[in-house]
Order: structure tokens, then C-alpha cells, then sequence
């Protein structure tokens, strides 16, 4: 029966749209609903069922999944609004029900509570969102993070194969609210690093180095990391690319309000990716929400960075360039260690979080080793704090030479300035030659 | 002599217009010098003696002042440039040198040395920067933090009397920098008020209070601070007073960042002035660095804040207004903690500092108290850290509270975030019930 089992869907954005079709390609059922009428008939077109209501698509439906773009939206969904139903008072005994929504990890445990005050415990929910793009959404190679009961992941498990790649699917040990939260924990880095690669090129413009040569610099180097090189891209093609462009601001802004709101709630701090949710807001107030993320670099450096002609010297252009690799080196140190550090708040497995974002849009090189040497420590091998690789010294000593040229260029320097205080606590504490993966006890201190 | 002594002067901008024409009232003959030709037509006008070249004004007088903006500017006019000779090699032998700009501690002492350096060790050199506005300064009565060697001191203190007021001459113990150090732990406090108000009355516009029940709610209640009293008028006054406005953002944003970078040098964490300078930055980066430093308020609310009309209950309205105090009051902490804890890294006396503070620009109810806690509590007195007063965990409850409103509303926070990430890490090392006071061991540790 499951596997070619019909499949309820609501929420037909980029991403939905990208998963309902890509299960429709695979043979199913899928009946899909959403609120914009476009997007039905696009799904229509693509071979899906359209449904001509919300709960229509959930009527008799084994299978369900949820893909709207927030917390509030998929609790309308689900449980219905103002007198109405919702998808849950539909589906059938014992249906599988995926939230794929990135959602906070409270939330998410409350939607297990209220479908058992409301007498639908016999519905076997998965909390499992997903990442990595609308493409391969469409192509059904999607990261997926998943928790819930084992019951509930057994049934479902055939279907969050049939939308992950081979070794993207990570069950994530914890129950419901653990998939939120891992997907949490990753998006620490995304929101993080979205932001720098703004704040990187900003500067870079600002120090009269040319948008290539710093690309070039960077995705050779030890400070690529897969979000400056993918937005990088778009941050030098300009206006052009932002409008529409790929991911709106407010998407990854909404996920950083995921993050501060549940650090808030476990006393957490989150300087990091509060910093970069205040410039999310502020681009916000400057009408820049539903343009592409890259477009941020404005904050930073107002004119198109790819006007910047480099006329520098060879050795003066390698030291600016310096200065470029060595904030991104210095910010990517303080993203891997609030990433991993709230990981651990929330009891997540390190090993699989690692695992899961070197290889996701939150990887960078950094993240790689220095993030490898944090989990040794935060697991009980000290010797992370003071063994070999990048030291805290060189880096906090790196960062502060980027910081102080930003400050005489008058180049807001938002994460850059929120890392060295970090860096800077740091060496407070620390040891004698410290590693720079010893940074991350500042947050579980 | 020296009471009716001639005095050479360098530095005619609004605060240094108004200290010198103050000394011709009171009877000196005064010489003065600007490159700006309007402002020796003033001085003229006002009875002062204007020099027709900086080095003219230097010759022959036993007495000279120099409050040009800068550091950069002061070092020019006092050493010369491109060859040119500077102040320092027209002064008589045995000139009393009075440097009253407001220059990093490390500018103040490598004037020192340079003076050495030269063979002008003669000159009795005193770093004796002022505070309190343009008015004040007119009339004689600035607070002046003045540092060096006795000799130098004794010799110079009729004309410190002559511009500050009776009881805000503070010979600050530490020789050359230690006045320029105490300024900038004032400042501190400056930097981060400024701009708390245009975070407090901006998010309030967004709560939809009107601005003249904020600021009655502000001045007349614990969340009181001479800046948010001051600066309040000029943000709810709207654009019209603030161009050409009474304090100009380049001015404030220069003194931050001298703390930033004097931070940097001794390795130290200013997480609280450094975000308030990115943000300064990025203020300047919209083009309002010639305008007063209370339109910062529109990186916060676009309009004009007067303009929100208040339709809330009585009991709602009250809540909000409690939001606004609330945070208001974190950021107070947080700015408190972080201007005691540097001057105690400056070796500065704290005592002085707070009796200086609670009755200047950077006074606040919150530095009077909770500042008098730390101080003991760094002094010694461990019955600080768990003593009377306001509890951390309130102070962290209710700016916790006011962060996720400001979520809500999308309404950036940037003091109000960065003062979170210290409150949190105060509480997750902190004893049981530890006071407010107790964050400084944050700064500290």
C-alpha cells in the first residue's frame, strides 16, 4: 500500500510546489491545496491533484504533509481557525503526518499535545523539516532532519526517503521537537553566514578590492564556506539578481527569529545570530524584505560592489585580501561555536549535527575542523582546548585588524564586532595558547 | 601673572568658540586660531584676539589650549606637518599645554613622549578633556577631567578653574591619559544612551504609544538618564531640529569610536559601545552624519514618532509602557557594567568616575544605584554580587520580555539584544537571586 500510497499536501510555495511534484513524478497520489490559485493550477499542470479546499486534501488521506512558510500558518492548517476545521479533524485512523515547515521546536511538541487533548494521538506525527533549496526539493534530494516516535518514523519513513537524497535523511534521536531543533541548530550557521558574506564584500569594496579577486580568494581558501560562495554570486550580480531573486529576506529572517525566540526561552545567548537578526530587521525597515538575501551587502557598501576596480599594488591588494579571509575566519569561529554550543543546550547529537551541516548550507571549512575540535571538547576530551589547529590568539588578533580597518573605512561591521567581543571573553578566560575552538565554553560557560 | 595671562588657542568649533570667549569675558587677553574663516570673524566679534596663523597664536604665550576635533587634527596642529613646523616649536619655555579634544589615552601619552622626543620636555602638558555642551562652555562652568604631573597641574589649574564649573574639576589620578581614559569611560556611557533612545522611543512608536506619555513615563520614573531626557525632546521634536540639530552624529560616533579602539588595544570587551557604533556607521552610510545624533531614531520607526496617536487601554497601554522601561533598563545595566569594568581595566579610581557620571551626560538612576553595587562589588565587597537592589534574573525577565515584543513588531533591537547576551551569561554563571550589579563580573571575568 505505502508506496504508492496518496499523499495530502498543503502549502505550494518554492519549496512545496518542488516536493508535492517531485512525489508526483514518483508515481503518487498527491492531492495538493493552497490559498493562491496560481499555484494550484501550476501544480495541475505538473500532474498534481488540486484540491478545491483545505480539508478537502486531507479527507482519506494516509498521508500528509505540511508545508506552509510558518508556525502560525500550519497551526490555522492543522487545527483549524475561528469555528473552522482543520487537516486534523480529516484525516483518517492511524494517517502519517509530516510538519515539514521550519518551525520552532516548542511548537512543534505542542502539535503533538493538541492532537492528543483532541483525541487524534492515533495519528503518527513527525516533526521533520527539511533544507537545501527548491531545487532539489523538485528533485527529491532534499536534506531531511526528522523526529518523532518510532512508531510514527517506521510509517513514514518510505516517504521521507522518497523526498531526501541517499545519506540527507537524518533521523534525529529525541522525539518531536528534535528535527526543529537540529534544523535550529543549522540555521544558526545559515543565518550567520548569509549575513557575512554582505558584511565580507562590503568591506572589500570599501578597501578598494575588486568583487572577483575576493570571490576568488575566498572559495579557494580556508574561508569558503558554501553560503559566501553561493551568495556571492548573487552579491555581485547586483540588483538584477535580487529581484525576485532566490531566498527573500524574510525567509532566512524568519528562521533567525526561530533561533532567538528559543534561545530566549532556554536562556541561551545567541549573540551571534541576534546580531545578524537586528540587520535583517533594519533591512527590513529599508524595504529590502522581499528581495534576495544578497541584497544585504547594501547595508555594508551602497553602490554595486562589482563597480569597484582594484588599482592596488600586488602586495597591498594580498594584505586587504588578508584582512577579507581573516573577519570571515574569525566570524565562521563564533557561528560554529553558537551552532554546536545551543546544539548541546538542546541535547542534540553532536556527531550527526556535524555531519549533517559540513555538508549542508551551513559548511564552511571552518565549521569542518575547528567545529570537529569544539564537539571533541564539549564531549569531554579537553584536549581540544589547547591542541592543535587554528589558535584564539591568531584569529581574536586576525578579526581585530579587520575590525579596526573597518572602523577607520566608518564600514559598519555588525558581526564582525559581535565575534571579537566573543573572541575577546575568550581570551579573558582562556589558557595560555588557547585553540580557537576553545571559544565555544564562553557559551556554555 | 598668570591670572590675567595671555592664552594662545587653537579650535574654534562650537565647543571651543565657547571656552575661549568665556576667558575674554573674564578679563584674558585670548589669541585664537581656526581655518575656518567665519569662526575668527566670531571670535573677533566677541572681543577675542584672532591670530592670523596657527603658529602666530602659539608665539610668546605661557598658556595654550588646543580643542581641535580630533586626534589626527591635534597632532597636526601641535607637531606641524609636511615639514611645516607645528604649536609645540613656538611655545616659550616652560608653557603650560592644555589638550582639552577628546583623543584616545594611548594619543594623549604619545604627545608626551613626542614632546620629549623634540627637546620640548619643558612644556607642562596636561590631558584635560571637557564635557558638557556648548552652553556650558560659554559660560565657564564644563566638567574637565584633567591628568599629568603635579608640576604640570598646579601650574595650569587657575585656567582649569577658569572653564569648568566648582565642583566638576576632577584632577584624575594616573598622570597624561588618565584624563583622556576617564572621559572615554564616561562616553561609554554617552554612546550607548544616545542611541537607547532612538531604540526606546522607536519601538514604543511601534507598540503604538504616544511619544510625550514615553517620555513622562521615562523622565519622571526609574528609567530616567540625562540622555534620554535630553536627547528625548530633540526625537519626539522630529527632523526640523535636527538639521542643522544641537549634536551632530559624526560627533558621538568619533568618541565611540575611541572606546572601540582603545578596547581593542587592551584586549578588552566593549560588546554594548561596539554595537552602538556599527549601528552609528550605518546611520552615517544613510546620510545622516551632519545631522543630530537623536534622528537615530529613524534606523528604529521611518516616521515621525510625534505623529503616533495612542488608542490603547488604560491597563494595555500601561503594559507597554512597562515593556519600553523595562528595556530601557537592561541597557542601562549593561552600559553601566561595561563603563565601570573598562575604567577599572584603565586603572582609573571608580569612585571618581561615578561621582563624575551620575551628575553628567552619562548619568542615569541606574548608574547612580546599580553602579554604586558594582563598584563595591569590584572593590572588594562581595556582598555586592547577591546583595539589595534589582535581581539579574528581572532585569533579564523583563528585557527579555521587551526583545520578543520587538520581535513581533520586526522592529530592530540592537542594544537591546547585545544587552541580552551579557544578562544571559551573567545568569548562566551567576549564583542563585545574584543582583543586577553582579553582570559586571561578565566584563570582568
Amino acid at each position: 500500500m505505502t508506496t504508492k500510497a496518496p499523499i495530502g499536501f498543503c502549502g505550494l510555495g518554492a519549496m512545496g510546489m518542488g516536493m508535492a511534484t517531485h512525489l508526483v513524478k514518483s508515481g503518487h497520489q498527491v492531492k495538493g491545496f493552497d490559498l493562491y490559485p496560481p499555484s494550484l493550477q501550476r501544480f495541475e499542470a505538473a500532474g498534481g491533484n488540486p484540491s478545491p479546499s483545505l480539508l478537502n486534501s486531507a479527507a482519506d488521506m494516509p498521508f500528509y504533509i505540511v508545508m506552509v512558510a510558518t508556525a502560525v500558518q500550519a497551526q490555522s492548517a492543522l487545527f483549524g481557525t475561528a469555528g473552522e476545521e482543520g487537516i486534523v479533524h480529516k484525516l483518517p485512523q492511524g494517517a502519517v503526518l509530516l510538519l515539514c515547515s521550519t518551525v520552532p521546536a516548542s511548537y512543534a511538541v505542542s502539535v503533538e499535545r493538541e492532537l492528543k487533548e483532541i483525541g487524534r494521538g492515533d495519528v503518527f506525527f513527525i516533526d521533520s523539516p527539511v533544507s537545501g533549496g527548491a531545487f532539489r526539493a523538485a528533485d527529491g534530494t532534499l536534506s531531511i532532519m526528522a523526529g518523532g516516535r518510532t512508531a510514527s518514523l517506521e510509517k513514514g519513513m518510505w516517504l521521507l526517503k522518497a523526498m531526501s537524497a541517499p545519506k540527507k535523511l537524518f533521523i534525529v534521536k529525541g522525539g518531536i521537537g528534535a528535527g526543529s531543533n537540529m534544523k535550529m541548530a543549522h540555521q544558526v550557521l545559515a543565518a550567520i553566514q548569509i549575513l557575512v558574506t554582505g558584511e565580507a564584500y562590503g568591506f572589500a569594496a570599501r578597501l578598494g578590492l575588486d568583487a572577483d579577486s575576493v570571490r576568488k580568494e575566498i572559495v579557494e581558501g580556508e574561508a569558503w564556506s558554501w553560503m559566501v560562495e553561493d551568495r556571492g554570486r548573487r552579491v555581485i550580480a547586483g540588483l538584477e539578481a535580487w529581484r525576485p531573486g532566490v531566498s527573500a529576506l524574510t525567509i532566512i529572517l524568519k528562521d533567525t527569529s526561530i533561533i532567538t525566540s528559543s534561545a530566549r526561552l532556554c536562556n541561551f545567548p545567541v549573540p551571534m545570530a541576534s546580531a545578524a537578526e537586528q540587520v535583517y530587521f533594519s533591512g527590513l525597515s529599508q524595504g529590502f524584505g522581499s528581495e534576495d538575501d544578497a541584497g544585504m551587502v547594501r547595508v555594508y557598501y551602497p553602490g554595486p560592489v562589482a563597480d569597484v576596480k582594484c588599482d592596488l599594488d600586488k602586495e597591498t591588494k594580498a594584505a586587504k585580501l588578508k584582512l577579507v579571509v581573516d573577519m570571515l575566519i574569525g566570524i565562521y569561529v563564533c557561528a560554529t561555536a553558537e551552532s554546536i554550543a545551543f546544539a548541546q543546550q538542546v541535547n542534540l547529537p553532536l556527531d550527526q549535527l556535524h555531519e549533517l551541516a559540513v555538508d549542508a548550507a551551513g559548511g564552511s571549512h571552518v565549521f569542518r575542523d575547528v567545529g570537529a575540535q569544539m564537539i571533541k571538547g564539549l564531549t569531554g576530551d579537553v584536549s581540544a582546548w589547547s591542541g592543535s589547529g587554528k589558535r584564539l590568539d591568531d584569529v581574536a588578533q586576525g578579526l581585530s585588524e579587520a575590525a579596526n580597518e573597518a572602523q577607520s573605512l566608518k564600514c559598519p561591521a555588525f558581526l564582525t564586532n559581535a565575534a571579537l567581543s566573543m573572541l575577546t571573553l575568550a581570551k579573558r578566560t582562556g589558557e595560555k595558547d588557547a585553540s580557537a575552538a576553545s571559544v565555544v565554553k564562553v557559551w556554555k560557560s
